[in-house]
């Protein structure tokens, strides 16, 4: 059998491990010379791949340089927000596996979230139609942990850990002053509230804060909120509330955009301020009190800081055992995650395969029965759900500079 | 000579290593046996220790927990933001010494910034007034950087860390995307731009991001920003900038109040965006392009993750030194840093006492000649005084839940 190459590239936004899991892709890649001769990577995915910007592992990140991506946040490929048209008669589909069969891939391995996953359906779904045999595989990736069909995503473990321990910070930062204050933390998640949810991680005790926890999956209300946020003050003069950044009422009016706290700038545009905002100014006006709110933004999916081993070490064998089934001659899957358990109740991780076009374009959301009845906080469930995503710290080496030593594209 | 007793208070806003300069003193003041009995922490600072809340180091943090200081951001102690009247003829003062003749107290130390320096310069002035012989020593601490007659401040050099790693980060969260993009990074710092400027340590090489760099220090022009913006795009599609929150135009007008950008709440409230927030519309509305902006906040001042090892020694040598000075009968002073060079122009810092009545109320900001002429950067010079400040890493202790492991009053 005649060698091909494997290519590989990221989409989407991006997270601490993404090169993680591009790690796994290619050095599993490379240790499989028998059947794979080059370990391509796309610059700014499929976008990028349609315009000719590829570049060779093996000259970019030669021996130990390679091991810098396990440490390095963001995407070292680039991304896109490129999304495949509908129709697989449009012209870009046979331009694109032309373009496959010049550089003789035999392998197409795509790192992202929904959005990327819809790709790898296409594109598969047009090798099937085609007879083409190129092996296509989805990677998962999203600090949002909405994927179906996987106990949870690459991503999420770290983005969960900088969460919680951000949050545990700003409430020592908090509890320094003994009058009363409320700080609102504004937390990523449109429509999915996990990473919200992984602040009740932050907890040091039942009781302890963040005292109150709103996720987009139950409809917001103010004048419940505040009544809530009162009677938190019998329990700690400093409170501190989570809420996603898509929480809305039960009109499904987002609280961000409910009314005129809205302002407009000098161009007579709509300044869209933040849910965090609007609640504290809420807070400030309704209840008399001191209150402050942190939009955490996008370190939640940059920084390296809080990165999870777990989280690293399982983003690593996705990139594995998805090279290893491409070998196998899968196609069309998308590496999942399933949750064991040892005899003991040590939590284990098993990685499996699943039908990407049954997860492209859904989106998994918090289950009613791990949020509270008043929708103000999370269950027990939850937090046994994602504590063992969070362990391990990873070491992140440190430059001449005093920084964080990252690798980077030419 | 009979035994006397130590204590320590905290006050102002917290920063990662404040309670490693707390460390220094109280760990100094139990290798003392000899002169000192017991080492008392006040809880909330000279505001609680009026209420007579006060504990004991002994029994809060026995042995080996002693450590935990070293590693937890925040005031251990708590805070307070309280102002000793201008008259030492006000009965607070009489109040506060028959308080310390109660206790034993011989030695008096106070951990802050300028406002924390007019505590010291109070009280021992009013010592010295009534033939008190406790010794009363000023311990620096401040994020902002702004003491006088110090090279620099304990807290500094890790919140600047923590500014160059994340503008870093978010520099690589820029760069996935190929498509041009502001991204305005709003850091703390009212008056002094030191914060700020330690964004320009971020640079990998001449010419990276950020790109531009705006200091309260300089007047700023909104039209001279958005040209040097368009010029910046030459350089890189996606474009950093960093400001300090503080930052003003020529008339003094805080850029984050300049116009009608600010919206007002159901309740008819100003609601202040922020200066970040408002040069995002600014850039997007007049050039066109993709804009974000992103507030570092308390992170700041809170976050372990980046504590500077260099940060967290000195904090500790200083309240050692402070210790050992006051043991040799030296009070009304404040511990400041000398920065000092090996023959081969290694960094080393020594420990000195400067005049604390000299220091109170006076700010330092960014020296002119360390800021670019057109105002948009720093220069060289802010780099080798910066660099040596943010060197090492502390590894924080993970506790069993996955986070950091910080210890807390009970």
């Amino acid at each position: 059998m005649s060698r091909k190459n494997l290519i590989v590239g990221q989409s989407g936004g991006p997270t601490a491990v993404i090169n993680s899991s591009l790690y796994g892709v290619v050095s599993e890649g490379m240790r499989h010379p028998e059947a794979i001769e080059h370990v391509y990577g796309m610059i700014n995915g499929i976008e990028g791949f349609l315009n000719g910007t590829v570049l060779d592992f093996a000259e970019a990140l030669p021996g130990e340089k390679l091991d810098g991506l396990k440490v390095t946040p963001g995407a070292y490929l680039g991304s896109c927000r490129y999304k495949l048209p509908e129709s697989l008669e449009d012209p870009v589909y046979p331009r694109l596996f032309k373009k496959f069969e010049e550089m003789n891939i035999g392998w197409f391995f795509y790192i992202g979230g929904n959005d990327s996953m819809d790709t790898v359906s296409k594109l598969s779904r047009y090798a099937a139609q085609t007879g083409s045999d190129i092996r296509i595989l989805g990677e998962p990736k999203t600090i949002d942990n909405d994927l179906i069909h996987t106990d949870h995503t690459p991503g999420f473990g770290s983005a969960a850990r900088y969460v919680a321990s951000t949050v545990r910070e700003i409430t020592i930062d908090a509890n320094v002053y003994e009058k009363k204050s409320v700080t609102i933390i504004e937390i990523m998640g449109r429509h999915a509230g996990w990473l919200t949810a992984a602040s009740a991680l932050a907890r040091k005790y039942t009781g302890d804060n963040p005292l109150l926890i709103y996720l987009p999956e139950t409809a917001f209300d103010q004048e419940e909120f505040l009544k809530a946020v009162e009677k938190s003050f019998e329990k700690n003069c400093n409170v501190i509330v989570c809420v996603s950044e898509g929480i809305h009422d039960d009109k499904g009016t987002f609280i961000c955009e409910y009314d005129n706290s809205v302002g407009t700038d000098t161009f007579g545009h709509k300044m869209l301020a933040g849910c965090g905002k609007y609640l504290e100014n809420l807070v400030r006006n309704r209840l008399g009190v001191k209150a402050r709110s942190v939009e955490l933004n996008v370190s939640q999916r940059c920084s390296a800081s809080m990165m999870s081993a777990t989280d690293q070490q399982e983003a690593i064998k996705a990139g594995e055992f998805g090279v290893q089934a491409a070998l196998n001659g899968e196609t069309g899957k998308m590496i999942s995650f399933i949750r064991k358990e040892t005899s003991d109740g040590t939590y284990i991780m098993e990685c499996g395969l699943e039908d990407v076009n049954a997860i492209c374009n859904e989106e998994k959301t918090v289950p009613s029965e791990w949020i509270t009845e008043d929708g103000s906080d999370v269950t027990e469930a939850f937090i046994n759900y994602a504590r063992p995503l969070i362990q391990g710290t990873v070491q992140i080496p440190c430059g001449e500079d005093g920084l964080p030593a990252f690798v980077y594209r030419k």
